[in-house]
């Protein structure tokens, strides 16, 4: 569970850092992997999974997370985590309800779904 | 992959018909289930997972799907599936980006993820 909840922390710091290469190290390099980007289409393959991230981090935004409220289910070789992403930005804050997949290669958790959603306040 | 397919249908058909004991029956009783709704924060485990079903029931909205778009990730006893969820309600339309897990319980694919996210046009 610890090394599943460390993928997913992995995940994060990449995202703050806009790392791409952490990013890309991060996912399975395969045509199975999905990522669905609050409010985006659903992308899938990793080339259009890494081009989306790419993209993200050329953009002038910059994200802060707070990861909290995590889940981690594993059953055999897949895990995933469900957690809210605090977002602390510059003049903008909210919270993301993520959903994050995980493959373990025989090596290592990789990342093969993400899947974020902003909470509405109500 | 058809019987991974069939019983994703099932789920939309539920919620489509708001049978609670259709929607209870597709979904593993068990503390491990996850479901965050469009907009809505994480919820974990089957009581609080299907008393949002009977609340989503029992309101006045009712949904038509249209279901496209379709993609399934099979691997052991676990299986995926994301698809586009084309609202199609009376003064509203729209597209649900939706990632659903479903585990194979011996007998059949119960699903044990839910996640919905409104995809924003561009």
């Amino acid at each position: 569970m610890n090394e599943v909840l460390a993928a997913n922390q992995s995940f994060y710091d990449a995202h703050e850092a806009a790392d791409f290469e952490a990013m890309s190290a991060i996912w399975e390099h395969s045509h199975r992997v999905v990522c669905t980007h609050p409010g985006w289409p659903i992308l899938r393959g990793w080339p259009d999974v890494g081009l989306s991230w790419r993209r993200i981090f050329a953009g002038p935004g910059r994200n802060q997370f707070i990861i909290t409220n995590e889940a981690v289910v594993i059953v055999g070789e897949l895990a995933w985590v469900t957690c809210d992403e605090n977002l602390v930005s510059v003049g903008d804050a909210g919270t993301v309800a993520a959903t994050n997949v995980f493959a373990h290669d025989g090596d290592r958790w990789r990342l093969v779904l993400h899947h974020g959603s902003p909470v509405v306040t109500r």
